[in-house]
Protein backbone atom coordinates (compact mmCIF):
# COMPACT_ATOMS: atom_id res chain seq x y z
CA UNK A 1 0.00 0.00 0.00
CA UNK A 2 1.17 3.41 -1.07
CA UNK A 3 0.02 6.60 0.84
CA UNK A 4 0.18 10.33 0.38
CA UNK A 5 0.33 12.10 3.59
CA UNK A 6 0.15 16.03 3.87
CA UNK A 7 -1.26 18.49 5.67
CA UNK A 8 -2.06 22.34 6.52
CA UNK A 9 0.26 22.94 9.37
CA UNK A 10 3.07 22.52 6.81
CA UNK A 11 5.89 19.95 6.34
CA UNK A 12 7.64 20.86 9.09
CA UNK A 13 5.19 20.28 11.84
CA UNK A 14 5.08 17.84 14.22
CA UNK A 15 1.52 16.40 13.96
CA UNK A 16 3.01 15.16 10.41
CA UNK A 17 6.09 13.39 11.44
CA UNK A 18 4.12 11.50 13.93
CA UNK A 19 1.54 10.33 11.44
CA UNK A 20 4.01 9.26 9.14
CA UNK A 21 6.71 7.75 11.96
CA UNK A 22 3.42 5.32 12.79
CA UNK A 23 2.40 4.33 8.75
CA UNK A 24 5.30 3.36 8.10
CA UNK A 25 4.83 0.71 9.85
CA UNK A 26 2.31 -0.57 7.37
CA UNK A 27 2.90 1.07 4.37
CA UNK A 28 5.23 3.02 1.65
CA UNK A 29 4.45 6.79 2.42
CA UNK A 30 4.99 9.33 0.41
CA UNK A 31 5.00 13.21 2.02
CA UNK A 32 3.90 16.11 -0.10
CA UNK A 33 2.90 18.98 2.35
CA UNK A 34 2.96 22.91 2.52
CA UNK A 35 6.24 24.56 2.81
CA UNK A 36 4.72 26.85 5.19
CA UNK A 37 1.31 27.18 7.37
CA UNK A 38 -1.66 27.02 5.52
CA UNK A 39 -4.39 27.16 7.85
CA UNK A 40 -7.96 28.18 7.24
CA UNK A 41 -7.00 27.99 3.45
CA UNK A 42 -10.29 26.15 2.43
CA UNK A 43 -10.22 24.22 -0.83
CA UNK A 44 -8.36 26.74 -2.40
CA UNK A 45 -5.48 25.77 -5.34
CA UNK A 46 -3.40 27.73 -7.12
CA UNK A 47 -4.04 28.19 -10.81
CA UNK A 48 -2.07 31.44 -11.85
CA UNK A 49 1.31 30.88 -10.75
CA UNK A 50 3.43 27.84 -10.70
CA UNK A 51 4.11 25.40 -8.00
CA UNK A 52 7.83 24.40 -6.57
CA UNK A 53 8.83 21.42 -5.52
CA UNK A 54 11.78 20.95 -2.59
CA UNK A 55 13.31 17.63 -1.25
CA UNK A 56 13.15 18.08 2.62
CA UNK A 57 15.04 16.24 4.32
CA UNK A 58 15.43 15.90 8.61
CA UNK A 59 18.60 14.74 10.20
CA UNK A 60 20.05 13.81 6.87
CA UNK A 61 17.58 11.57 5.82
CA UNK A 62 14.83 12.30 2.80
CA UNK A 63 11.50 13.07 4.31
CA UNK A 64 9.36 14.34 1.93
CA UNK A 65 8.57 17.32 -0.75
CA UNK A 66 7.43 20.42 0.70
CA UNK A 67 5.55 22.78 -2.01
CA UNK A 68 4.92 26.49 -2.21
CA UNK A 69 0.83 25.76 -2.52
CA UNK A 70 -2.07 24.98 -0.33
CA UNK A 71 -2.96 21.52 1.33
CA UNK A 72 -5.17 20.81 -1.86
CA UNK A 73 -2.36 21.75 -4.54
CA UNK A 74 -0.14 18.97 -2.08
CA UNK A 75 -2.60 16.23 -3.16
CA UNK A 76 -3.02 16.91 -6.60
CA UNK A 77 0.39 17.60 -7.39
CA UNK A 78 1.63 14.53 -5.38
CA UNK A 79 -0.99 12.07 -6.88
CA UNK A 80 -0.42 13.56 -10.56
CA UNK A 81 3.13 14.79 -10.58
CA UNK A 82 5.28 13.77 -7.82
CA UNK A 83 4.05 10.04 -7.51
CA UNK A 84 5.69 7.52 -9.81
CA UNK A 85 3.33 4.87 -8.90
CA UNK A 86 -0.04 4.52 -8.52
CA UNK A 87 -1.41 6.21 -4.54
CA UNK A 88 -3.43 3.96 -2.78
CA UNK A 89 -5.01 6.67 -0.09
CA UNK A 90 -4.76 9.98 0.87
CA UNK A 91 -4.03 10.89 4.24
CA UNK A 92 -4.05 14.74 5.88
CA UNK A 93 -2.77 15.55 9.33
CA UNK A 94 -2.27 15.16 12.08
CA UNK A 95 -4.22 18.62 12.50
CA UNK A 96 -3.50 20.71 15.23
CA UNK A 97 -7.18 21.59 17.00
CA UNK A 98 -10.19 20.05 16.15
CA UNK A 99 -12.03 19.93 13.03
CA UNK A 100 -15.67 19.94 13.75
CA UNK A 101 -19.07 20.78 12.69
CA UNK A 102 -19.34 23.99 9.94
CA UNK A 103 -15.85 24.61 10.76
CA UNK A 104 -14.49 22.04 8.49
CA UNK A 105 -15.46 24.61 5.84
CA UNK A 106 -12.22 26.78 6.35
CA UNK A 107 -10.16 23.68 6.97
CA UNK A 108 -6.79 23.36 4.82
CA UNK A 109 -6.82 19.60 6.39
CA UNK A 110 -10.67 18.46 5.21
CA UNK A 111 -9.95 20.04 1.82
CA UNK A 112 -6.61 17.88 1.09
CA UNK A 113 -8.79 14.67 1.92
CA UNK A 114 -12.11 16.38 -0.58
CA UNK A 115 -9.25 16.55 -2.86
CA UNK A 116 -7.94 13.14 -2.71
CA UNK A 117 -11.59 11.90 -2.60
CA UNK A 118 -12.00 13.94 -6.05
CA UNK A 119 -9.56 12.11 -7.19
CA UNK A 120 -11.07 8.74 -6.46
CA UNK A 121 -9.06 7.68 -3.24
CA UNK A 122 -10.21 6.47 -0.24
CA UNK A 123 -9.34 9.68 1.97
CA UNK A 124 -8.75 10.64 5.66
CA UNK A 125 -8.46 14.04 7.65
CA UNK A 126 -6.94 13.25 11.23
CA UNK A 127 -7.07 16.18 13.98
CA UNK A 128 -6.52 16.00 17.68
CA UNK A 129 -8.58 18.11 19.46
CA UNK A 130 -6.68 20.01 21.86
CA UNK A 131 -4.92 22.86 19.97
CA UNK A 132 -3.37 23.29 23.43
CA UNK A 133 -1.97 20.28 24.54
CA UNK A 134 -2.11 18.16 21.29
CA UNK A 135 -1.44 14.27 21.93
CA UNK A 136 -0.58 13.32 18.54
CA UNK A 137 0.82 10.07 19.43
CA UNK A 138 -2.42 9.12 19.92
CA UNK A 139 -3.77 10.05 17.38
CA UNK A 140 -1.20 8.76 14.77
CA UNK A 141 -1.78 5.50 16.75
CA UNK A 142 -5.14 5.49 16.08
CA UNK A 143 -5.23 6.19 12.44
CA UNK A 144 -3.31 3.25 12.43
CA UNK A 145 -5.90 1.50 14.21
CA UNK A 146 -8.42 2.77 11.48
CA UNK A 147 -6.75 2.22 8.27
CA UNK A 148 -6.43 -1.34 9.30
CA UNK A 149 -10.08 -1.60 10.24
CA UNK A 150 -10.93 0.07 6.67
CA UNK A 151 -12.07 -2.23 3.97
CA UNK A 152 -10.84 -0.52 0.98
CA UNK A 153 -12.92 -1.75 -1.40
CA UNK A 154 -15.66 -0.75 -0.31
CA UNK A 155 -14.82 2.70 0.59
CA UNK A 156 -17.90 5.11 -1.21
CA UNK A 157 -16.00 6.70 -4.07
CA UNK A 158 -16.08 10.87 -3.48
CA UNK A 159 -16.21 9.99 0.44
CA UNK A 160 -13.34 11.25 2.95
CA UNK A 161 -13.28 10.62 6.39
CA UNK A 162 -12.79 13.17 8.64
CA UNK A 163 -11.79 12.13 12.18
CA UNK A 164 -11.33 13.65 15.22
CA UNK A 165 -9.07 12.10 18.22
CA UNK A 166 -9.54 13.14 22.08
CA UNK A 167 -6.57 14.35 23.10
CA UNK A 168 -5.91 11.91 25.72
CA UNK A 169 -3.62 8.73 26.26
CA UNK A 170 -4.78 5.93 24.05
CA UNK A 171 -5.65 3.59 26.50
CA UNK A 172 -8.62 6.32 27.88
CA UNK A 173 -9.89 6.78 23.86
CA UNK A 174 -13.59 5.12 24.23
CA UNK A 175 -14.02 3.78 20.89
CA UNK A 176 -14.95 4.85 17.66
CA UNK A 177 -18.42 6.76 16.87
CA UNK A 178 -19.89 7.25 13.16
CA UNK A 179 -21.25 10.72 13.38
CA UNK A 180 -22.22 13.95 11.04
CA UNK A 181 -21.12 17.04 11.00
CA UNK A 182 -23.08 19.37 13.29
CA UNK A 183 -23.38 23.01 13.43
CA UNK A 184 -21.02 24.92 15.48
CA UNK A 185 -22.28 28.90 15.58
CA UNK A 186 -19.70 31.71 16.23
CA UNK A 187 -20.40 35.22 17.74
CA UNK A 188 -17.88 36.46 15.21
CA UNK A 189 -16.43 40.09 15.96
CA UNK A 190 -14.03 42.24 14.53
CA UNK A 191 -11.85 44.53 17.03
CA UNK A 192 -10.94 48.03 14.88
CA UNK A 193 -7.71 49.42 15.34
CA UNK A 194 -5.89 52.38 14.13
CA UNK A 195 -2.50 51.72 12.60
CA UNK A 196 0.48 54.36 13.00
CA UNK A 197 -1.05 55.81 9.62
CA UNK A 198 -4.46 57.08 10.78
CA UNK A 199 -5.89 53.84 8.98
CA UNK A 200 -8.57 51.60 10.48
CA UNK A 201 -7.34 47.80 10.38
CA UNK A 202 -9.73 45.06 12.21
CA UNK A 203 -8.68 41.99 13.52
CA UNK A 204 -11.57 38.74 13.36
CA UNK A 205 -12.22 37.29 16.58
CA UNK A 206 -14.79 34.46 17.26
CA UNK A 207 -16.09 32.70 20.12
CA UNK A 208 -18.19 29.51 19.98
CA UNK A 209 -21.68 30.32 21.28
CA UNK A 210 -23.77 27.35 20.28
CA UNK A 211 -22.90 24.01 19.25
CA UNK A 212 -25.01 21.07 18.24
CA UNK A 213 -23.59 17.99 20.89
CA UNK A 214 -26.88 16.03 20.45
CA UNK A 215 -26.98 12.62 19.00
CA UNK A 216 -25.02 11.66 16.91
CA UNK A 217 -22.73 14.81 16.18
CA UNK A 218 -19.30 14.84 15.74
CA UNK A 219 -18.43 17.11 18.62
CA UNK A 220 -20.95 15.65 21.27
CA UNK A 221 -18.76 12.13 20.13
CA UNK A 222 -15.18 13.77 20.81
CA UNK A 223 -16.80 15.66 23.96
CA UNK A 224 -17.92 11.50 25.41
CA UNK A 225 -14.36 10.45 24.79
CA UNK A 226 -14.47 8.83 21.23
CA UNK A 227 -13.33 9.37 18.40
CA UNK A 228 -15.34 10.93 15.93
CA UNK A 229 -15.23 9.63 12.47
CA UNK A 230 -17.81 11.67 9.86
CA UNK A 231 -17.96 10.30 6.35
CA UNK A 232 -18.20 13.48 3.89
CA UNK A 233 -18.27 14.02 0.53
CA UNK A 234 -17.83 16.15 -1.59
CA UNK A 235 -21.03 17.19 -3.09
CA UNK A 236 -22.95 20.15 -1.75
CA UNK A 237 -26.92 19.65 -2.92
CA UNK A 238 -29.01 19.90 -0.39
CA UNK A 239 -31.07 17.03 -1.46
CA UNK A 240 -34.29 18.11 0.53
CA UNK A 241 -34.29 21.33 -0.62
CA UNK A 242 -35.01 20.56 -4.09
CA UNK A 243 -38.39 20.20 -4.33
CA UNK A 244 -38.81 23.12 -1.77
CA UNK A 245 -37.31 24.98 -4.59
CA UNK A 246 -39.64 23.42 -7.43
CA UNK A 247 -41.99 26.55 -7.73
CA UNK A 248 -38.77 28.61 -9.31
CA UNK A 249 -39.35 26.33 -12.55
CA UNK A 250 -42.93 28.38 -12.73
CA UNK A 251 -42.55 30.71 -15.35
CA UNK B 1 -34.73 45.34 1.62
CA UNK B 2 -30.91 45.36 2.37
CA UNK B 3 -28.54 43.50 -0.06
CA UNK B 4 -24.79 42.90 0.27
CA UNK B 5 -23.05 42.56 -2.58
CA UNK B 6 -19.58 40.29 -3.04
CA UNK B 7 -17.48 38.69 -5.58
CA UNK B 8 -14.32 36.70 -6.29
CA UNK B 9 -12.73 38.64 -9.41
CA UNK B 10 -12.68 41.88 -7.52
CA UNK B 11 -14.26 45.18 -6.33
CA UNK B 12 -13.58 46.73 -9.93
CA UNK B 13 -14.73 43.92 -11.71
CA UNK B 14 -17.58 44.13 -14.42
CA UNK B 15 -19.84 41.53 -13.66
CA UNK B 16 -20.01 43.03 -9.70
CA UNK B 17 -21.25 46.19 -11.18
CA UNK B 18 -23.64 45.20 -13.91
CA UNK B 19 -25.04 43.51 -11.10
CA UNK B 20 -25.35 46.20 -8.11
CA UNK B 21 -26.90 48.67 -11.06
CA UNK B 22 -29.59 45.94 -11.09
CA UNK B 23 -30.14 45.14 -7.73
CA UNK B 24 -30.67 48.90 -7.29
CA UNK B 25 -33.97 48.92 -8.33
CA UNK B 26 -35.22 46.63 -5.86
CA UNK B 27 -33.33 46.86 -2.68
CA UNK B 28 -30.28 49.21 -0.90
CA UNK B 29 -27.31 47.52 -1.97
CA UNK B 30 -23.84 47.31 0.34
CA UNK B 31 -20.90 46.31 -1.46
CA UNK B 32 -17.84 44.93 0.56
CA UNK B 33 -15.70 43.14 -2.24
CA UNK B 34 -11.86 41.58 -2.35
CA UNK B 35 -9.89 44.77 -3.38
CA UNK B 36 -8.16 42.40 -6.16
CA UNK B 37 -9.45 39.02 -7.78
CA UNK B 38 -9.38 36.23 -5.63
CA UNK B 39 -10.79 33.40 -7.74
CA UNK B 40 -9.80 29.75 -6.66
CA UNK B 41 -9.74 31.20 -2.80
CA UNK B 42 -12.31 27.88 -2.08
CA UNK B 43 -13.61 28.80 1.81
CA UNK B 44 -10.68 30.25 2.90
CA UNK B 45 -10.94 32.77 5.62
CA UNK B 46 -8.08 35.18 7.08
CA UNK B 47 -6.85 34.74 10.93
CA UNK B 48 -3.77 36.04 11.50
CA UNK B 49 -3.41 39.06 9.85
CA UNK B 50 -5.59 42.13 10.00
CA UNK B 51 -8.45 43.48 7.41
CA UNK B 52 -8.22 46.54 5.90
CA UNK B 53 -11.61 48.14 4.44
CA UNK B 54 -11.23 50.78 1.99
CA UNK B 55 -13.91 53.11 0.50
CA UNK B 56 -13.66 52.89 -3.17
CA UNK B 57 -15.54 55.52 -5.49
CA UNK B 58 -16.29 55.54 -9.25
CA UNK B 59 -16.78 58.53 -10.92
CA UNK B 60 -16.59 60.71 -7.85
CA UNK B 61 -19.76 58.58 -6.27
CA UNK B 62 -19.31 56.11 -3.58
CA UNK B 63 -19.40 52.61 -4.59
CA UNK B 64 -18.43 50.54 -2.10
CA UNK B 65 -15.88 48.79 0.17
CA UNK B 66 -12.61 46.74 -1.02
CA UNK B 67 -11.10 44.45 1.50
CA UNK B 68 -7.50 42.84 1.72
CA UNK B 69 -9.11 39.55 2.14
CA UNK B 70 -11.20 37.05 0.46
CA UNK B 71 -15.10 36.58 -0.62
CA UNK B 72 -15.71 34.84 2.36
CA UNK B 73 -13.46 37.42 4.67
CA UNK B 74 -16.13 40.44 3.01
CA UNK B 75 -19.20 38.19 3.60
CA UNK B 76 -18.47 38.18 7.61
CA UNK B 77 -17.08 42.10 7.99
CA UNK B 78 -19.66 43.11 5.76
CA UNK B 79 -22.65 41.60 7.90
CA UNK B 80 -20.92 42.07 11.50
CA UNK B 81 -18.71 45.18 11.17
CA UNK B 82 -19.56 47.28 8.13
CA UNK B 83 -22.83 46.91 7.88
CA UNK B 84 -24.81 49.09 10.78
CA UNK B 85 -28.53 47.77 9.45
CA UNK B 86 -29.26 43.80 9.43
CA UNK B 87 -28.79 42.63 5.89
CA UNK B 88 -31.13 40.40 4.24
CA UNK B 89 -29.60 38.78 1.22
CA UNK B 90 -26.47 37.90 0.12
CA UNK B 91 -25.45 37.82 -3.20
CA UNK B 92 -21.79 37.24 -4.82
CA UNK B 93 -21.13 37.36 -8.42
CA UNK B 94 -21.69 37.87 -11.58
CA UNK B 95 -18.92 35.63 -11.34
CA UNK B 96 -16.66 35.56 -14.93
CA UNK B 97 -17.24 32.00 -16.04
CA UNK B 98 -19.62 29.09 -14.68
CA UNK B 99 -19.10 27.30 -10.66
CA UNK B 100 -20.51 23.89 -12.33
CA UNK B 101 -19.99 20.56 -10.76
CA UNK B 102 -17.25 19.61 -8.21
CA UNK B 103 -15.44 22.81 -9.72
CA UNK B 104 -17.56 24.68 -6.86
CA UNK B 105 -15.29 23.42 -3.77
CA UNK B 106 -12.43 25.94 -5.26
CA UNK B 107 -15.05 28.57 -6.11
CA UNK B 108 -14.59 31.67 -4.11
CA UNK B 109 -18.48 32.98 -5.43
CA UNK B 110 -19.82 30.12 -4.19
CA UNK B 111 -17.50 30.53 -0.69
CA UNK B 112 -19.22 33.43 -0.20
CA UNK B 113 -22.84 32.61 -0.38
CA UNK B 114 -21.62 29.55 2.29
CA UNK B 115 -20.28 32.25 4.55
CA UNK B 116 -23.66 33.86 3.89
CA UNK B 117 -25.94 30.78 4.38
CA UNK B 118 -23.85 29.94 7.76
CA UNK B 119 -24.77 32.90 9.07
CA UNK B 120 -28.57 32.49 8.03
CA UNK B 121 -28.95 34.85 5.54
CA UNK B 122 -30.53 33.83 1.90
CA UNK B 123 -27.71 33.82 -0.15
CA UNK B 124 -26.69 33.89 -4.05
CA UNK B 125 -24.48 32.64 -6.29
CA UNK B 126 -24.29 33.60 -9.76
CA UNK B 127 -22.28 33.24 -12.74
CA UNK B 128 -22.13 33.73 -16.43
CA UNK B 129 -21.29 30.61 -17.69
CA UNK B 130 -19.05 31.97 -20.71
CA UNK B 131 -15.45 32.99 -19.48
CA UNK B 132 -14.56 34.59 -22.95
CA UNK B 133 -17.79 36.13 -23.53
CA UNK B 134 -19.47 36.70 -20.66
CA UNK B 135 -23.02 38.70 -21.08
CA UNK B 136 -22.90 40.12 -17.69
CA UNK B 137 -26.61 42.14 -18.32
CA UNK B 138 -28.38 38.83 -18.86
CA UNK B 139 -27.44 36.98 -15.29
CA UNK B 140 -27.87 40.58 -13.91
CA UNK B 141 -31.56 40.88 -15.23
CA UNK B 142 -31.85 37.03 -14.23
CA UNK B 143 -30.67 37.83 -10.82
CA UNK B 144 -33.39 40.82 -10.31
CA UNK B 145 -36.18 38.09 -11.87
CA UNK B 146 -34.41 35.62 -9.76
CA UNK B 147 -34.80 37.89 -5.88
CA UNK B 148 -38.76 38.45 -6.94
CA UNK B 149 -39.58 35.50 -7.27
CA UNK B 150 -38.40 34.23 -4.60
CA UNK B 151 -40.41 33.53 -1.22
CA UNK B 152 -37.51 34.68 0.94
CA UNK B 153 -39.51 33.45 4.19
CA UNK B 154 -39.07 29.84 3.23
CA UNK B 155 -35.69 30.13 2.47
CA UNK B 156 -34.43 27.40 4.24
CA UNK B 157 -31.70 27.77 6.37
CA UNK B 158 -28.35 27.07 6.10
CA UNK B 159 -28.97 27.01 2.60
CA UNK B 160 -27.46 28.84 -0.51
CA UNK B 161 -28.35 28.70 -4.11
CA UNK B 162 -25.75 28.14 -6.75
CA UNK B 163 -26.66 29.89 -9.86
CA UNK B 164 -25.48 29.96 -13.73
CA UNK B 165 -26.67 31.59 -16.35
CA UNK B 166 -26.55 30.93 -20.15
CA UNK B 167 -24.29 33.66 -21.64
CA UNK B 168 -27.26 34.47 -24.28
CA UNK B 169 -29.43 37.58 -24.44
CA UNK B 170 -31.74 37.98 -21.95
CA UNK B 171 -34.83 36.93 -24.26
CA UNK B 172 -32.77 33.64 -25.29
CA UNK B 173 -33.24 31.92 -21.70
CA UNK B 174 -35.38 29.27 -21.93
CA UNK B 175 -36.60 29.20 -17.94
CA UNK B 176 -35.44 27.65 -14.99
CA UNK B 177 -34.07 24.48 -13.47
CA UNK B 178 -33.55 23.44 -10.43
CA UNK B 179 -30.87 20.94 -10.50
CA UNK B 180 -28.27 18.69 -8.76
CA UNK B 181 -24.53 19.74 -8.53
CA UNK B 182 -22.73 17.04 -10.89
CA UNK B 183 -19.27 15.68 -11.79
CA UNK B 184 -17.09 17.15 -13.14
CA UNK B 185 -13.79 15.38 -14.00
CA UNK B 186 -10.51 17.08 -15.20
CA UNK B 187 -7.49 15.53 -16.66
CA UNK B 188 -5.20 17.58 -14.63
CA UNK B 189 -1.33 17.60 -15.44
CA UNK B 190 1.89 19.63 -14.67
CA UNK B 191 3.82 21.17 -16.79
CA UNK B 192 7.65 21.02 -15.70
CA UNK B 193 9.59 24.01 -16.43
CA UNK B 194 13.08 24.81 -15.66
CA UNK B 195 13.44 28.64 -13.92
CA UNK B 196 16.81 30.70 -14.80
CA UNK B 197 19.00 28.95 -11.47
CA UNK B 198 17.80 25.06 -12.78
CA UNK B 199 15.01 24.94 -10.41
CA UNK B 200 12.25 22.88 -11.75
CA UNK B 201 8.43 23.93 -11.35
CA UNK B 202 5.19 23.44 -11.97
CA UNK B 203 2.30 24.77 -13.79
CA UNK B 204 -1.20 23.56 -12.97
CA UNK B 205 -3.21 22.75 -16.28
CA UNK B 206 -6.37 21.15 -15.98
CA UNK B 207 -8.83 20.11 -19.44
CA UNK B 208 -12.40 18.65 -18.35
CA UNK B 209 -12.86 14.71 -19.88
CA UNK B 210 -15.56 13.78 -18.18
CA UNK B 211 -18.75 15.75 -17.20
CA UNK B 212 -22.02 14.56 -15.78
CA UNK B 213 -24.41 16.14 -17.80
CA UNK B 214 -27.70 13.83 -17.58
CA UNK B 215 -30.79 14.40 -15.98
CA UNK B 216 -31.40 17.19 -13.59
CA UNK B 217 -27.96 17.84 -13.23
CA UNK B 218 -27.14 21.31 -13.10
CA UNK B 219 -24.46 21.30 -16.23
CA UNK B 220 -27.18 19.59 -18.54
CA UNK B 221 -29.61 22.27 -17.65
CA UNK B 222 -26.93 25.27 -19.00
CA UNK B 223 -26.32 23.26 -21.74
CA UNK B 224 -30.03 22.93 -22.79
CA UNK B 225 -30.57 26.75 -22.44
CA UNK B 226 -32.02 27.08 -19.01
CA UNK B 227 -30.91 28.60 -15.53
CA UNK B 228 -29.36 26.12 -13.34
CA UNK B 229 -30.54 27.32 -9.53
CA UNK B 230 -28.68 24.37 -7.40
CA UNK B 231 -29.73 24.35 -3.82
CA UNK B 232 -26.82 24.13 -1.01
CA UNK B 233 -26.10 23.44 2.10
CA UNK B 234 -23.00 23.87 4.43
CA UNK B 235 -23.09 20.76 5.34
CA UNK B 236 -20.39 18.04 3.57
CA UNK B 237 -21.80 14.47 5.62
CA UNK B 238 -22.88 11.99 3.05
CA UNK B 239 -25.84 10.47 5.01
CA UNK B 240 -25.79 7.25 2.53
CA UNK B 241 -22.54 6.27 4.00
CA UNK B 242 -23.35 6.95 7.67
CA UNK B 243 -24.59 2.95 8.42
CA UNK B 244 -21.90 1.68 5.48
CA UNK B 245 -19.37 2.83 8.12
CA UNK B 246 -21.23 1.42 11.02
CA UNK B 247 -18.70 -1.51 11.37
CA UNK B 248 -15.76 0.93 12.33
CA UNK B 249 -17.59 1.35 15.91
CA UNK B 250 -17.04 -2.50 16.71
CA UNK B 251 -14.18 -3.30 18.71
Amino acid sequence: MRILVTNDDGIMAEGLRVLVKHLQDLAEVLVVAPDVERSATGHAITVRTPLWIKEIKINGEFFGYAVNGTPADCVKIGVKAISTKEIDMVISGINRGPNLGTDIMYSGTVSAALEGALLGKPSIAVSTVDFDKPVYESAARFTKVLISKLVLQDFPRYDALNVNVPSVPYSEIKGIRVTRQGLRKYKDFFEARKDPFGNTYYWMLGKVVDEEKTGDMDSAAVEAGYVSVTPLHIFLTDERSIEKFRYLEES
